[in-house]
């Protein structure tokens, strides 16, 4: 099945919900920064996020030095946000 | 104890034998791609990286996405390379 890429208005509720996350641009993924106590802090975040992603099949894009990481997630399958994008953000919020 | 930098001479010794590693066009840093299986296998092996760099305190600037992970190490303590990026990009060698 596809995956629908969100409509103005759920992207919109969703966002008002993310508030700690910003809309890329374009419009078609969102990001957020993350600044930790040191690198074994931030890996240990990582590590938690990537075994969700990696359950919900659904990864994000993502980088870190030393205690900061960035996130950017956005549905390759739909070239834009999808429900799958908020899901594992909310995860995301909830263990920060 | 101050961080040396590398010496040319050590530095391209060193490169000799990284052959896989490319020095940043600055001298200061070496980068290297990599491409997994899948996200699994790419984070674990982002996984044994983070607790060898965090035990030798000494850490990667890197991203991923899904299957894909970019390294780059380099020595802030002496702005450019050091033993310790030699000594860790050694250990990534040795684990893929």
């Amino acid at each position: 099945m596809a995956i629908a890429e969100l409509t103005d208005a759920e992207r919109d509720e969703a966002l008002g919900e993310l508030t700690d996350w910003t809309l890329r641009d374009d419009g078609k993924a969102i990001h957020r920064s993350f600044k930790f106590k040191d690198f074994n802090e931030a890996f240990g975040f990582m590590t938690r996020v990537a075994i969700t992603a990696d359950k919900q099949d659904h990864h994000p894009e993502w980088s870190n030095v030393y205690n900061r990481v960035e996130i950017t997630l956005t549905t390759h399958d739909c070239d834009g946000l999808s429900e799958r994008d908020v899901k594992l953000a909310r995860f995301i919020d909830g263990i920060v």
